[in-house]
C-alpha cells in the first residue's frame, strides 16, 4: 500500500537508565548529564536526560520497522531538541508524511516527540526517506 | 578556552557488528540491512550498514566529551546520509566551528563523516550547540 501525504503513525516509548548507559557505552558519550543522577541533580535539568541522538533512534525504529518499514533508505534528518527527554519518562513519537515524490519514491516526514502527559513538544524535525514500493 | 570559528577536531572511528546489534536492541530497529549479512548481500549496499542515527552518535561523543565537552547542550542537528557507513569499516568524523554567537553562547558546527581510505563524504550536516563557558 502506498503512503500518502497526511498519513501518520505514533508509538509511546521510554528509555530506561540501562538503555541510556548502553548507548553511552556503544557511542562513547559518557557525558554525566545522561548517566549520573547526582550530577544531573545540580544542573538545570535536575534529572538525567536521554542523549539527543539516542532520542532520535525512536524514529529509526518506526521508519525502519513499521512506517514504511523494511526497505526504507534513511536519507536525512533535521531535528531541534526543544525540551529535554528524561530517562524513564514516557513520551509519544509521531511521524507524519508531509510530502511525497512518486517519481523518485521519496518522502519527507514530520518527526515529533511529545511528553505523553503534557503533550508538549520535546523534539521536532523532518526526516527524508526513500522506499521503492511504498512511496 | 573559547572556541572560535574555524576551530576543528577529528577522530577516526568504526562500529563493530556487536555495536550495531546492541544499537538495534536498545533502539528496537532490527532492520536486517544493519544486522544480517546474507540479507545485506542481496541489497544495493552488498554489506551491512550502520543505522544512520547510530552513525550520528559519533558527534554526540565528540561534542559531549571533548569539543567543547562536558556542559554542552545539544540543540539541533541537520544531517544528510550521502553514502552508506559500513559495519567494521574505518571512518573519520570531523567537527568544525562554522559560526559563533558569543552573546547567546551558541555555535553551529559542521559535522562530517568521511571514508578513512577514499576521503569521500558519507554523512554531512550541521549541529547547533550551547556551552556557557567555551562559546
Amino acid at each position: 500500500m502506498l503512503l500518502n501525504e497526511g498519513d501518520f503513525y505514533s508509538e509511546n516509548f521510554s528509555y530506561s537508565m540501562e538503555d541510556v548507559k548502553t548507548f553511552a557505552t556503544i557511542s562513547g558519550d559518557f557525558n554525566p548529564i545522561h548517566i549520573d543522577e547526582a550530577y544531573a541533580a545540580n544542573t538545570v535539568f535536575k534529572k538525567p536526560i536521554v542523549h539527543g541522538i539516542f532520542a532520535l533512534s525512536v524514529f529509526s525504529k518506526m521508519i525502519g520497522m513499521t512506517f514504511p518499514g523494511e526497505g526504507t533508505v534513511y536519507m536525512g534528518q533535521d531535528v531541534s531538541f526543544k525540551r529535554p527527554v528524561f530517562v524513564g519518562k514516557e513520551y509519544i513519537a509521531k511521524v507524519t508524511i508531509s510530502a511525497v515524490n512518486r517519481d523518485k519514491h521519496t518522502a519527507t516526514i514530520s518527526t515529533e516527540i511529545l511528553d505523553a502527559e503534557t503533550k508538549k513538544i520535546c523534539v521536532v524535525g523532518i526526516a527524508s526517506i526513500l522506499h521503492k514500493e511504498k512511496i
